[in-house]
Order: C-alpha cells, then structure tokens, then sequence
C-alpha cells in the first residue's frame, strides 16, 4: 500500500464535502448568464491548489474564461508532470429531466455503483476527476512522498472547445514545460475492468439556420407552394449519411487513417457485449457505418450527428403554420488525420450546394478540436497501467474512444509532449446527460492510483 | 349607396374603439394558460351582440371553450342567415418578430394598405372579420334595414380544431336552422380585385415523438453507434416526398378530386404575377408539386409540411449531446375528396413503418377539418357577388385556397346548408404570423358590403 492511502482514508469526507462546494457552482461556460459562477469557480480552484501545498498559484486571464495555474517544484532534475483538467461543465438542460438538480450533489446507490455515487453535473466531467489530482497531491505533500516536480492548468472552457488555450500555451511555453500530460476526462471500461484511453476523437460542430419565406406564413394558405425550411432542413440533414452510414460529404474520408486487420482485431479485443450495450440504451437495435464494429464505430471512425434541432411553432397545442426558418446544430466526430478546419470547410461547402432553390442556407462554424492518438510505448503510459494494475488488480486495456480533448492535440504540436489519458468515469455516468454522476468508488480509486503513477513515472 | 352607409361612416371611429378592446384579450385557444382571457372574450362578444340588437344572447358551454348565441328573428316567412366567426385566435410567438406587442392593436401605414392597417393577432384571423358583421347588423338595426332573420354563433375552437363544434350542432339543429351560412374568414385577391373563396383545404394534424436512446448520450462516446433520433426523424420527414414533391404515403392520392382541364383553366384566370410573389415572400424560387401551377399547389392539391421540429440541444452555444428524443409537429392540407381521419390513419401507419431498427416512433393524432368546395351557382353565392360588385365596382373572381374552416363541412353534413365564403382580408395580412394586420379600408369594406348581400339574398 502506497504512504498516502491511509492518509486518504482518513480524510475521506472532507474531499467528497470539498467536491460538493465545487459541485455547487454552476460553471456552465456555454451560457454567458454563467461568467460570475466561472469567476468564483477558478477562485475556489485556485485555492484549493493553495490549501493543498501549490506554489505560484495564479487565476491567468484570456480573452475567454480564466486558467489556474499552479506548480510544486520540488528539483528541477526531476521530471515533471502535468496535470490539465477543467472546471467547466456542459449546460444540464433538459432540467425537469433530472432526478435530483443539477447543481445540489447528492449520493445515492445505483445498480453499477453500490457504495454510491455523486449526481451532480460536472461529477465527473471534470470536476469529480479533476479533483482527484488536486487531493492526490494533497496527500503526497502531507506525507512527503511527491517523487517528482507537478504542474497544474485548469482551464474553463473545455466545453465550448478551449478556443484561448492554444494563445495560453504559446504565451506560456517555459512555464509549462514538462515531461508529460496526466488527464482524468475520460472512461474506464468497468470497475471491474481497468482500461487507458489511447485514441480520442476531434470535432467540427457547426449551427446551420436555413431560411425559406421572410416570414411566417399561414400553411393553408401557402402550403404546397413554397419550399418549407424545415422540410428542406430534414431533407439535407437526411442526405449527410448514405443507405450505408457513410457520410456524402465529398473529401470527408480523404485524410482518415485507416487501421491494418491486426490493429482491429486488437481494439475489438477489449471486452464487449452487444446485449447489455442495448439493454443500458433502451434501443433495439445499434445503428451505424457498414462494415464496422460498435467498438471501431464510436473508436476509429468519424461521425455526422444532429445535437440539436428547432423551427416554427414548438409549443403546446396545434398551430399551422409554415415557419420561416429552420435551425440545426451539427456536430463530426474527427479520427486521425482529420483536420478539424478542413472538415468544417468542406461540412460548410456541402452543405451549402445542396440548399435547394428557394431556401437559404447560413453554416456557422463553433469551435473544433483535432483527433489525436496517445502512445502505449512510453514510459508514462507503462507508470499508469502499473498503477491501475495494483488498485484494480488488473492490468488496464488500452481502447479508443470517448469526446475530445483539445489540449493533447494542442501539446503535441506546441510542446513535443505526449499526453496520458488515465481517466475512471464509466461511459454510463450520463456525462453530458441529465442525471451525470460519479462513482464513490470511482473518486477515490482515481485518489489512490494517481500517486502510484507520480512513483512509477519517477523512477 | 345603401342607408346603414352613412350610419357606418357616422359611427368609425366607435367601430374602431370597439374592434380595438376586443383585440387586446388575447384569446388563445391553443394555450390553457388563456382560459380566463377566452372567457373574457366570450362575455365582451354577448355583450356586443345584445347592445347591437340581437335577442336570445346566450354564452353556450361546450366541452371545451364556449360558443356564443345571439339572433334577431323578424319574420319566420323570411330567411335566415346564419353568420358564424370565432373568438380564438392563434398564439402570438414569436413574441420577438412583432413590431409592436401582439395584443396592444396600434395602426400603422403599409405599402398595401396606405389607409394605415391595424396591427394585432386576431385583427384579421378573425376579430376583425366576424365583429365586422356585429357592426353591419347594428347598422341594419339602427336603419331599420333589417330585411331577414340573422343568427350568429361565434365559437372559441376554431384554431384548434372546433372539437366542440359538432356536438354542439347536433344538440341545436332547429335553433341553427338556416338558409345560408355566412363566414368572413379568408381572402380577397387584392383590394381593387374582389374574389370569394369557393374551396377550402382540409386538414390533418399530428405530432410525432422518435426516440433513440433512453438518455441523452455524450455523442463523444456514442456518436455513430446508435441512431440519433433527430437524424432519425430528419431521414422519415424526408422520405415523405418524392423528388416530384408527391406525398410517398400509400394511398395518401386515393380519393383526391382530379380537375379537368377546363376547371383547371378556370383556375388559372385569377391574376396571378410569380414575380411579385416570390418577391413579397423574399424567396428567389416557388416550389412545389411537379406538374401544378401556384394556384394549383396551393388551392386543389394536398401537401404536407411541418410546422414546428425540436429536439437535443437548442439553447446558446454548443453542446455535444446525442439526444434521446426528437419531436415534429406535422400536417397536411387536404383538398375534396379526402377525408382527414383517413388520412390521419394512413400517415400514422405510414410513418410508424418507416421508423428504422434502433428508434421507437410515436404518432399523436391531434385536430383535422375536412375539405370543402361551395357552390357558385346559388342565390347566396349571387347576392355575395352582388354585394360586392357595387362596393369594389368590379365583379369577384371564384378562388380556391385558405386554410380550413371545419363548420363548412360540417354544417353541411348535418344540416344540408351550403356557405358563402365572404371574406375581406389580403394573404399579406400575416395571418397566423407575427405582424398580423387587418386594412382599416378592408374592415369598413366588409361593413359596407355585408348589408348589401342581405339585401339581396332576401330580394
């Protein structure tokens, strides 16, 4: 058992009560209405960083949300980590969809999570797991045992596409310079089943709005005579994919890496089973690009999906009217070597040539993040899947899959550094989802493996 | 010039005040959070009634929103005109697109109406068109001109299907005993081009529901292995028409009246200018049925369009969510001989056939109308045509066209009376759309007219 373990144990309610106060604000950083709880979420960060022993801790403004930083060096001859998460969280609309709200945490058990779990959005994604690092190192101050020098930048814009890290990172590349990236932002496989996330895909997300009539129009009386922006809009949206699940988009598979058989075989060893994947979704039947398996669907292959829709009159009741517009939020999913911009401008060239006549088409772009894959040869990757490999009992799998992360691609281009991806959510915690939470066991096994790898690495 | 005339011009400004205070409860059937404010309207009708004149007043309950009654019965010998309107009005979102509040009616100059209009919902759909008759009736009394017996049954469920309507008028057959059943609530072609409206389209009307998921999922981790129900719902909608803009639904066509080529030809008269079409509606191309004209989409053939589609993400920013569900409120318009149940039913099974394995589909039949044509070759018709003759100096053209009015078919199934479309309103009043507006020279056309055709309906 590692030095810190018992010190964590007996500090065990003070770090849940500690992440609760975090869980409280809501630091959605999509809604502007949300600027004042960003500010005092970055302010509680930082101080936190403060209590648990960081040096030089410092709320770094951008053009956007702010970025806490902070350090421990304890000998520069030492390698360093560095630790990158984020307080940010997604919006929890729908609200009436959850069961507890959103932003007053409480535990209770469920089926995958007997000893409890936190409900909460940003539980787990990220402040649940980000928080972890902040007590891990706690615990390795209290008890004298950081073998090596740590860094800490926790951004809050991670969920509107960290549009001023990259400004960030340039402006400081001294100061965050280090061995490697240790992030908690993604899955496991099963509390039973350890596994280390390889292979995160990018994104392109872009709002169309299509445009039909300058006005609403009374559908008895216009109806059949002009195009409807919603039809024209369901219409295009329906041509994206073809009978195969292949997206129409000209070009858009040009630059995607394509796996050798021996590399497939490998990712679908990770364990799978097609049934219970059905019954924890409520569906019949999974859905997507011919010729793959649901692992290399949602792990190496990209993707066109609606994440939101709206036009004319959504309200109770009937109203027959023929709207004028028509809007759709549009996301890809990016793999290796898709390029964010560059699928973005061929989705927005696509898209507008096939408006029919009679409908005008506007493609916004929102922000993007590139694919990246993470190496399973280096030392980093060897320290956390000995970590995991003593709390778990089991050495971690590697797979691919889960949202992107726009800082492992950015490091690798600015920094020459790779990034470890060691992360203890489950798919299951409604990340993104009304009713996210976070698994007890989870908080704290990510508490107890984080110092493991910190010993590892150093060695 | 008819004596109620100078009794009209006498009393404007009056006319005007009383429309005005009408306008300002805003009487939306569709939303029960207006169940007082349609109680208010009712009483503010009656009331109107009874200091025009009328006898036997009476608020009827209904199971849904109450039908008002009113009647001057002078002679049994003579006939009788029934006059119907409603007191409901559309809702009035979007609030933002309205110049001025919806329910405050100011008057405001247009292009087309240079007399100035009055901007209000209802102003034209169809406050402003039934108290027309109020006001032509109290100047009959007033002039004693009275020349037949008058009912009026003003009802509260027109924009939302007259569920009540039929129930009503079996349980009053020999209270609404009448020859002809006069309604103002359509269009005329321009306001130096008189037309009464002889065919009206039908309607059926459903929501649908498509789930994917049982939760909304982080499309980072899912995205390409599940069908996205808004994808889902977009790839349905869209296969609903062909590249020819029929209907796919199986025998969606069956019952539709096919007109000859000299009816068509009859259709075709009416003045129609493309460009200025396209140019009042800012679309740079009609569409539509192959093989139809304009007047033809829109006044002989059936459609289908949705009037309002939500689902996922729609507030500021963007989200990455793959949602569970996806809604679309749908309808179609109909056109004789099809029947809106049937109609109903074939879209409902239709629809429910083409949800792909992965998604559950859900169709929520709501309202629907049947279709109507009235004749041209009757005494009413004729005293109509009249009427109008001698306020606009030119004869009215036959239309086909608006939306559906479900007493028509109605009354004539279960009463044997055929109706006179005399409406005074224009298709660029905005009906149903924010900026609704009714010309102050339409309102006292229609005052002015409605005498003439008592006259000589009962000549």
């Amino acid at each position: 058992m590692h030095p810190t373990h018992s010190y964590i144990e007996q500090n065990k309610d003070r770090f849940l009560d500690e992440l609760f106060e975090l869980l409280r604000i809501p630091s959605v950083s999509a809604n502007p209405a949300h600027a004042a709880d960003m500010a005092r979420t970055a302010e509680a960060t930082a101080q936190r960083l403060r209590e648990a022993g960081a040096d030089n801790v410092e709320i770094c403004p951008t053009a956007g949300y702010s970025i806490v930083y902070g350090e421990k060096m304890i000998d520069p001859s030492k390698p360093t980590v560095l630790v990158y998460g984020h307080y940010d969280v997604q919006p929890a609309e729908p609200l009436e969809l959850w069961t507890t709200p959103a932003f007053e945490p409480v535990i209770r058990k469920t089926e995958i999570h007997p000893e409890g779990a936190i409900f909460a959005r940003g539980s787990c994604d990220d402040k649940g797991q980000f928080y972890m690092h902040v007590k891990a190192f706690e615990a390795m101050m209290k008890t004298n045992t950081l073998p090596c020098n740590v860094k800490f930048m926790i951004e809050g814009e991670e969920e509107v596409g960290s549009n001023n890290l990259g400004d960030f990172v340039k402006a400081n590349v001294e100061r965050l310079k280090c061995d490697v990236i240790l992030i908690s932002d993604t899955s496991i496989i099963a509390n039973d089943q350890p596994s280390i996330d390889c292979g995160l895909r990018g994104l392109s997300y872009v709002e169309v709005e299509v445009t039909g009539p300058n006005r609403d129009l009374h559908s008895g009386v216009y109806g059949g005579a002009v195009w409807n922006p919603i039809n024209a809009l369901a219409k295009m949206i329906a041509s994206m994919h073809d009978d195969n699940g292949h997206i129409t988009i000209p070009g858009f598979y040009d630059k995607v890496a394509e796996l050798n058989e021996a590399e497939r075989a490998d990712l679908n060893k990770a364990p799978f089973d097609e049934a219970a994947y059905r019954k924890d979704l409520g569906i019949d039947a999974v859905h997507g690009e011919k010729g793959y398996t649901t692992l290399e669907r949602t792990g190496i292959r990209p993707t066109l999906d609606c994440n939101g829709i709206w036009g004319g009159y959504i309200g109770e009741g009937a109203k027959t009217v023929l709207p004028s517009k028509a809007f759709a939020k549009i996301s890809m999913r990016l793999v290796p070597h898709q390029v964010s911009d560059e699928i973005t401008d061929l989705f927005k060239k696509h898209f507008e040539s096939i408006a029919p006549a009679g409908v005008k088409v506007e493609v916004r772009p929102h922000h993007g993040g590139e694919p990246v894959v993470t190496p399973t040869d280096s030392k980093a990757y060897a320290a956390a899947s000995k970590a995991m490999e003593i709390t778990y009992g089991k050495t971690p799998i590697p797979t691919r899959g889960g949202g992107s992360i726009p800082i492992v691609a950015l490091f690798e281009k600015e920094l020459k550094v790779k990034t470890v991806l060691m992360g203890f959510g489950l798919d299951s915690d409604a990340l993104h989802s009304p009713n996210e939470h976070y698994g007890v066991f989870n908080y704290f096994q990510g508490i107890k493996t984080i110092p493991l790898f910190f010993e590892h690495f150093s060695k």
